[in-house]
């Protein structure tokens, strides 16, 4: 069966929103937990102004702290040249970018133009060139804006383009606030796999209104095998209080391992994390197999 | 596009498992809410013994309660002959008997083994018999057993079998626990349709470890048009505490038709039912586009 790579964001795109600052202790914990699990790359924090982030203001002491495993990519969100500065200087494997396809929503979000993020992205690019450290450019709000609704396809391609002329490795579409339909998500991976076929490319979805694992599963159709998803499903969604974010790592690889896809993951080592992250956090969190139990666990009769 | 059927089980696979008893005149306002907002099928309650299931002990009521929309079947569960005279005489569209793939299910579920729950079968059908009452046929457990873990297909088309020769106008497979994977669901609903092209077949699906939905695509792309689902996802699972239960109705309903499949159902109506079943409640229930809006709900810059 394909092999499948699970890329666990919950140590940034989860806490970011979370409540309670969690110690810095207890995230490279978690983080540590997820590379002894074998996800194959963790989004470990975000080197942005401690202002605007302030749960990831240790960004540096996680990124430093963390064990290393050689198969795992460690990798950041970072905003421009003074960002990457501060990843390089840990030892950071890859260095997200991350602008929205709609320019209401990248208004919204940093202020800024789509272009005016690309031109900055300029000059992170150059940074970074010749240290070894790799990018992955994000598009935000590929499959619908929250703000203006339908995204047009040829927009998501066209900054895809621009990210490779960039000198991007990898790209993601991220459907940030869950707006992404099973066939929507079918057509539009096809139409990017179909005019970049070596693109690692990853999709990112949420699962704020319940198609989350119905868009992976028609992705997976349409040929991706790079998925983001959140420990215990940890995130949500800043416009509707109470409502999911991200889709669930543990949740996820449950449901590709029953169907016999390959990947790295040992899922009694994730659920065990999902569970303590439940406790470190305090409150209940939208994960569902560490409630019900993996379809093997039978009850006695 | 395909036509697909959306049936209610909320007054029914919703109700029983509540704490508290909803009353008479709420239960029958949602079922004439779920026929106004113009759902195919609801299955309106449950004619057994009201010791075993004290929520739905008004059965009698709720039926004779009703508005009747003509486009609507409105069914109702019965467990043997005293039952389905129960049903018959308040005018029961459909009557629906339930027996488990599994015998370590069924022998839980109602105390007797699969073979024991179809002799009893055969004297409802025959009671039935030239009332024009249909039969619906539910297989419980279709897809996994919690006891005793997988279920071979073959023993799905083999129950099958039986209830058309029962007399049996329809059939539904249940994933009682949530159990499905999606590559499951596409095979056996791909064979069970293959054998019975013309058979009006229901999936049942239950979304404990999420992975609902992308059950529903993955049926809807083997050929199945008609689903089950609960309001608000009212339901759960009586082995997790705290677990999801049914799909939920409308956010089913969002999906199919940002996807432009064709239904008879009014979303908005189908919402607004289903937050006033949350206040009727009194406590959260798992639907999710009730939370986070429609994906056209746009947002003011």
């Amino acid at each position: 069966m394909k092999r499948i790579y699970i890329q666990d964001v919950m140590a940034r795109d989860g806490l970011q929103i979370e409540d309670q600052f969690m110690p810095t202790e207890k995230k490279i914990d978690f983080v540590n937990r997820l590379s002894d699990a074998g996800v194959d790359k963790i989004e470990v924090t975000s080197f942005v102004s401690p202002k605007a982030v302030p749960n990831l203001q240790d960004a540096a002491d996680v990124m430093t702290g963390i064990k290393r495993h050689k198969d795992v990519v460690y990798a950041a969100l970072v905003p421009n040249v003074k960002g990457a500065e501060r990843a390089a200087a840990c030892g950071t494997d890859e260095i997200n970018l991350v602008v929205s396809v709609s320019e209401t929503h990248n208004q919204k979000n940093v202020r800024r133009s789509v272009h005016e993020s690309f031109a900055g992205f300029q000059d992170v690019a150059k940074y970074l060139s010749g240290t070894g450290i790799r990018i992955n450019g994000s598009l935000a709000t590929s499959f619908g804006c929250p703000f203006e609704g339908k995204v047009r396809d040829e927009k998501v391609l066209r900054l895809v383009d621009d990210y490779l002329k960039l000198g991007a490795d990898s790209i993601t579409l991220a459907d940030t606030t869950g707006m992404a339909t099973p066939k929507q998500v079918n057509r539009l991976t096809t139409e990017i796999l179909n005019r970049w076929p070596e693109l690692p490319l990853t999709l990112h979805f949420h699962n704020t209104r319940g198609m989350g694992f119905a868009n992976v599963m028609e992705a997976i159709r349409a040929g991706a095998v790079r998925f983001d998803a959140s420990l215990g499903g940890l995130g949500g969604c800043p416009f509707a209080p109470g409502a999911t974010g991200n889709i669930c790592t543990e949740d996820l690889v449950h449901m590709l391992a029953f169907m016999d896809y390959h990947m790295n993951v040992d899922l009694d080592q994730l659920l065990s994390a999902s569970k303590e992250l439940e406790t470190v956090l305090g409150h209940e969190i939208p994960g569902q197999v560490i409630k019900a139990g993996k379809i093997n666990d039978l009850h006695a009769v």
